[in-house]
């Protein structure tokens, strides 16, 4: 039998998927698992555009455009001009899923070997799309101190070689629920500049941001157009994450050319999701008021109760749907699975993930979690009772 | 502005999409093009499994389970068995098209800079998957003389180096229609035992076997089970390009661990796609049995007519819905071009895919194109007849 190659190998595997075997061991004793471990969310779909797709009237399924309908181009252009992005449909094109434009992203802009600054935590498949491309993530620590601000520019200036091809952010954050300043984007905006990077922005979780604040898009960074790619997706803005469509974005032409080749070779995105994504950009604000009402519940209740727990602290997140705490446990992984295996609280648990898993860094995150509020306020309320008794009596606890 | 990588920039054009702009030149000038350049079927997509995703009762479209959704792979297992392939389950990661299939073969099965060797000509395709991989495909040159059949097992042994991994086949064949015999796999698995290579078989063209010949698996390949994978896809088999929905199987554990990872990493695959290609394997008999006698009449008109053609020659294929054709001719990329821009017969032309596009080493297929029969016998009639004017008057003709 043939050996499989080492890149192949050294494919990391989502620390999120590690847990699934504990979590199936705390069902078969019969204890009910609430999900804060994945960002699925529970929120309905929206009707009117699950019924556009229903009463399609297709009888070839044919492969789409390699950059998506065009019909469905034209309609983005739309729904990025009312989020102030101005942008034409030649400079979209539609992926499968976010996770395919970050993929064209690294794989246009970066040479295996190459560089990318990505501050940590970060979302944790960057790591396995920068092994499919060969390309080398240089994390740069963000602290839960101070909420995960954007480190100081200093700190991205030490890291800068002459490998370094790209910065990349996500915002609001991925697993912080961290929102960037208009100010923080301006100063990542001096450094792109100065060394001519290019910076990517995943802004999957544009429309949710809280307490008044608003989205400042990297797109809207006046001088650096031909180095910015905006990478997005319909997953999370719809709760439509299997429909798998987002998209790649740049006002670099060249960029675009090259993006069209990857794009070009699988043929298309899949048709079924544009068309739904497409009927879904008529989706009324009165739901997202309702989505962002209920999340901002969810979040209160979060980190309200990890926060009166004694050694605990969460810093309150001003977007997305994830919040990082940290607890005063040994290590993250053992608490996490701990939580499966051995622990109860009127026959419930709770599954959360190990922020290890989002740091590149060795050892950063160890008496970290990240919980995506994705539950009914009620089954947070729940789910924080099991957290704070199990933080109790957890052998590991460290004060 | 940042530089793009050379990795990117030399990231293969599709051989086909080159033309489109001379499309569009013939279209201007009020011209009908019978497009026989591409592989997207005319053929309906099964009404029944357009029905099923019509009628599902989804609230919310969530993420699938990242090997493709259970009772959907049950399903598949079932389809292959009545293919006389015995698989499970867990044997089958669902993929975005059988595109994503071939991209998760490179990267788990190679390293960068390691060889591939796939007889020639082959689907452009897998060059692009290859440059993405870091993988170097060793072509290995099929001749239009005896219709394509596999090269002698001596020049595969040639071309074999410590850096060779892997030999993929697509069978039937795209771009010749030739349909491997037994005979041919078993020669086929004494090499790769020999050297211990993976044997990747993309056989998305299955059903559309002629004459009475059957197809054989390359998974039926009795002692190096460990070594195959297969690629497939539903893109052709319920003329549903559009879905989006192939697999990656392989009963090599190590294999499809590894390739989970990948899988893994992009979340899942879409999920109204799943959901049709789920109800199609419900499709009757009939279905398939109307659409390959279509098949066979359209293959038919069209052999036939070239091989009337003085100068022209065209073996007859067996299988898949593509026919390669020797013409008398300069350069395939020329005519092509110049039937588009040029040429017009009754104010219609026809598009064909210069045979070039499809081989990998240099100045093969010059005198070659591609045809793809997917249109209408009526439509294909007048294509031949267009052909048949365009090679009478065409400067480059070279006999």
């Amino acid at each position: 039998m043939p050996k499989i190659s080492s890149k192949g190998r050294s494919m990391p595997e989502s620390p999120i998927r590690k847990l699934v075997p504990y979590s199936d061991v705390a069902k078969k004793k019969g204890r009910k698992v609430y999900h804060l471990n994945i960002g699925q969310p529970d929120i309905e779909t929206p009707e009117a555009a699950m019924n556009v797709l229903k009463n399609t009237d297709i009888k070839v399924v044919e492969y789409s455009h390699s950059a998506g309908i065009l019909s469905y181009r034209k309609k983005l252009v739309e729904y990025y001009k009312r989020c102030n992005i101005d942008i034409n449909e030649n400079e979209i094109i539609v992926t499968n899923g976010g996770s395919e434009g970050i993929i064209f992203a690294f794989m246009v802009c970066m040479d295996p070997g190459d560089e990318i600054i990505i501050p940590e935590p970060f979302y944790a498949n960057y790591n396995g799309f920068a092994n499919e491309a060969g390309v080398v993530v240089k994390p740069i620590v963000s602290t839960i101190d101070n909420g995960f601000a954007l480190p100081p520019i200093d700190e991205f200036e030490k890291l800068i070689t002459p490998k370094t091809k790209a910065i990349m952010i996500c915002n609001p954050n991925n697993p912080t629920g961290y929102l960037y300043s208009k100010a923080e984007l301006e100063s990542l905006k001096e450094i792109v500049k100065k060394h001519d990077l290019y910076l990517m922005s995943d802004e999957v979780y544009r429309e949710f941001c809280y307490d008044g604040n608003e989205h400042f898009s990297a797109m809207n960074l006046e001088g650096i157009e031909e180095n910015v790619i905006l990478l997005d997706s319909v997953s999370k803005r719809y709760s439509a994450c299997g429909v798998r469509i987002g998209c790649f974005i740049s006002k670099n032409k060249e960029i675009m050319a090259t993006a069209m080749k990857f794009a070009q070779a699988r043929l298309s995105p899949p048709t079924f999701g544009q068309i739904l994504s497409e009927a879904a950009i008529d989706t009324p604000q009165s739901y997202f008021d309702k989505v962002i009402l209920e999340y901002v519940s969810r979040r209160n209740v979060v980190v309200e109760a990890i926060n009166k727990m004694p050694g605990c602290f969460c810093p309150k997140p001003k977007g997305a749907f994830y919040a990082v705490a940290r607890l005063p446990i040994d290590n993250a992984d053992k608490f996490c699975q701990w939580l499966l295996e051995d622990f109860q609280y009127n026959n419930e648990t709770v599954m959360l993930a190990p922020a290890t898993g989002f740091y590149s860094t060795k050892g950063k995150g160890s008496d970290e979690v990240r919980i995506s509020y994705v539950l009914k306020v009620e089954d947070l309320k729940a789910s924080m009772k099991c957290l704070e008794e199990a933080i109790k009596v957890y052998p590991g606890r460290t004060n």
